[in-house]
């Protein structure tokens, strides 16, 4: 359940150090290093999964309750107002650690960061997008 | 548990159309009609909650029991390589409309979308920032 190559792994094991936020025995929560957001945290789970594809049902329930838990942290004794919640599934959603984690970036009102993407409309047909992706009953 | 000023409330009881991508019971995924994003779906419960902070866990395992099954059905039967997923929380956290939602958006390789966002680092303390938001045990 671990993957040698795996740098989240190396930091669950403590061969690499963090600036831990919240362990217990299924998960781990911890800065990013990048420091490109104040505050900007990671969530993952101690087993190895790759994202959202292979991780178990139970085990993201065990993750999100985490992830929920940290994020009323944030709100109800940090000072901040919201929260940006992310998860990246494939090196196509520039997944760049293929080991399942969620990023918490706290907000507060006027931050002025722009993390919810969007752009103009594009050409695009609903209708057809719709038919092509729908789940059938 | 409806809100009756609330627009995903009025596309749940059928009064505003959708391009429904899945149903069940407990919640409702339909394209965002923005277009901002080809296949962007949003994904919410059939019961108003505002956000993570007010949603019971066991209803946030239900939603993600769908996010993730729409998620695998996008890779393993429409012909993309990944999905982001995007939880906005609050105002400050550019939460538009304030009944928990979840994004999926389809990536394929080489779509040169950046929906993860980064920036440059900034001066921020980690030990300081670390101290200030850990959840003590």
């Amino acid at each position: 359940m671990e993957n040698k190559d795996c740098i989240f792994c190396k930091i669950i094991k403590g061969e690499i150090p963090c600036y831990k936020i919240y362990e217990d025995e299924s998960c781990l929560a911890f800065l990013d290093i990048a420091k490109d957001y104040y505050g900007h945290i990671l969530v993952i789970p101690k087993k190895h999964y790759e994202n959202i594809f292979d991780v178990p049902i139970k085990e993201l329930n065990i993750i999100m309750k985490v992830v929920q838990k940290i994020s009323k942290h944030l709100v109800k004794n940090c000072g901040f107002d919201g929260v940006s919640i992310l998860n990246c599934n494939g090196q196509s959603a520039e997944q760049s650690v293929i080991h399942l984690h969620f990023h918490i970036i706290p907000r507060k009102n006027g931050d002025k960061l722009r993390l919810c993407p969007t752009r103009d409309a594009q050409n695009y047909n609903l209708d057809e997008i719709c038919n092509k992706i729908k789940i059938l009953d």
